[in-house]
């Protein structure tokens, strides 16, 4: 993974940044955030970091989390240039709205928009992660325990923590060397995996217990008022959708979460060729090839339906 | 991870093994045993694999691992050496009945017997896997793929898939050298937890369904008529209990199931500081700190009632 060296000029030229990633931020998001405000702060930069949504419980253990903010207004006084990390359009930031004298891009989805004066969009790469640990060593600079510990994080969450077929020998070695630098595997997995409540387990039963299977594609949905029994929120039913995909015959497995008036947010995840990125586009959403998400309106009987419809075309 | 040399020289010079691993054997112990078998077969040695048990159907997608026996006679005609794989006493091979000429033993567990002409006891190695990946490396053999397949499954089933304590940075860049040489870790996963028939689903459905969570010990049970409902049998329960150890306020998982006639064997998972073994240890069974097992008599509520005693005490 070589980083641009116009990327580097560019981000060594300015002194102020605002880092800012997408909207219901994820251990890649937030991860590779916080490595590479690290980095620049050590070389006397002033760094304001902005997420629209709050770090999710399962990542608080992030060293400098609390760094992140929702407001921007202290931020854009200093008129900072933009770095957006982990996706690759303004409006995933919920950044639509503002105008920035200048912006960076470091992103490795597959959806692509053309934002962006500096761009590094490496779509082969596993996690931004990877990208964000390029360059900080393109920088000369060393791995901190910290930028360590966000950046393994960051590579776990995206690989599935070496499951998924984006794990390669050059995504193990990063992580080897994180590990040297003071990554510590067994506490960051018993964080993001072993941390249930007893709320989420239950919810993770009901949505369970609505198992659809057809075609190759196993269906689970979760309702308003599964939450509001449960006293859980959307950020609890993250990775639910793995299970179903361990089924033999699952090529992919959906959730679709009620978002309120008559709205579903689907998650998509696939094993083996299925692109769910390509399905996740056709209903105006994104993602990657094993990984995709959309929103789509209508009850449930008609989102299911149209989704699978979808689906099946993909597969076959 | 440096192979004694007494053990390589004492391996060159016979030409005749018989490689055998403990009964119930699990991912390290065939993956080890295929690795080094074929190193060996490929020094024109004469090479016999022995298990009492058979390899469970999650690892046959193992390269070679038909040429697993249960059957001694042949192997014993010829007058093998007996190399002893991840476990070190005759026994938990089910050969303590057996004499040969010369012994070898290459393992990781805490070293409970002093079998073995030659012995290479590791016990800070993460799997059996990683002193056969250093032994083939020592002996100046390239890696194969399929040599690769057996050695990344061994050390991934040992780690969890890196996410136990055991994880270093030396296991991870093995890791990516496996992959260099031809492992395929999304593949290799997909094997060993995504490969689930649907009846496994709602049998796991089913157990969890059952969760009793009381004084930091969640208990689920599974009945013989469960299995019956859901076509499936024990070896299907594997790591059902890693689930209920999710939950945040969870010391001790614990499943019981049905072994007929009123009976139950009891599956104990904890996480942090509660010493299972222990706890089995009281019913007459046995097991490591964090993973132990034993049987009880009796009907389900007696056993249940019996377990949570004991397990008070531990956690208290």
């Amino acid at each position: 993974m070589r980083t641009p060296k116009r990327l580097l000029s560019g981000l060594l030229k300015d002194d102020c940044f605002l880092i800012a990633t997408h909207i219901n931020p994820d251990g890649d998001a937030i991860g590779s955030s916080l490595a590479l405000a690290e980095a620049l702060v050590s070389l006397d930069k002033k760094i304001f970091l902005y997420d629209r949504d709050p770090v999710p419980q399962s990542y608080r253990f992030l060293p400098g989390h609390r760094k992140f903010s929702a407001d921007l207004k202290k931020a854009l006084r200093a008129d900072p240039v933009l770095v957006l990390l982990d996706c690759n359009s303004p409006e995933r930031a919920a950044l639509g709205a503002v105008t920035f004298r200048k912006t960076v891009v470091i992103d490795h989805h597959e959806t692509e928009s053309a934002f962006g004066d500096l761009r590094w969009v490496a779509k082969d790469a596993a996690a931004t992660g990877m990208l964000i640990y390029a360059l900080i060593r393109s920088l000369g600079l060393g791995i901190t325990p910290s930028m360590a510990t966000n950046l393994y994080t960051a590579i776990a969450v995206d690989t599935g923590t070496f499951r998924y077929s984006n794990t390669t020998n050059e995504v193990l070695c990063a992580a080897a060397e994180l590990v040297s630098a003071g990554a510590e595997p067994n506490s960051i997995a018993e964080h993001l995996y072993e941390t249930w409540d007893y709320g989420r387990f239950r919810l993770f039963l009901m949505v369970m217990n609505t198992l659809e299977k057809k075609d190759g594609v196993a269906i689970v949905h979760v309702t308003a008022e599964m939450f509001r029994q449960t006293g859980t929120n959307a950020e609890d039913t993250e990775n639910f959708a793995n299970l179903p995909r361990r089924i033999d015959d699952v090529k992919v497995a959906a959730m679709l979460r009620e978002t309120g008036s008559g709205e579903w947010k689907a998650s998509l995840r696939s094993k083996g060729a299925a692109n769910v990125a390509r399905v996740a586009e056709q209903f105006g959403g994104g993602g990657h090839r094993n990984a995709a998400g959309f929103r789509i309106k209508g009850d449930l009987a008609t989102a299911k339906k149209s989704l699978l419809k979808a689906l099946r075309k993909t597969i076959a």
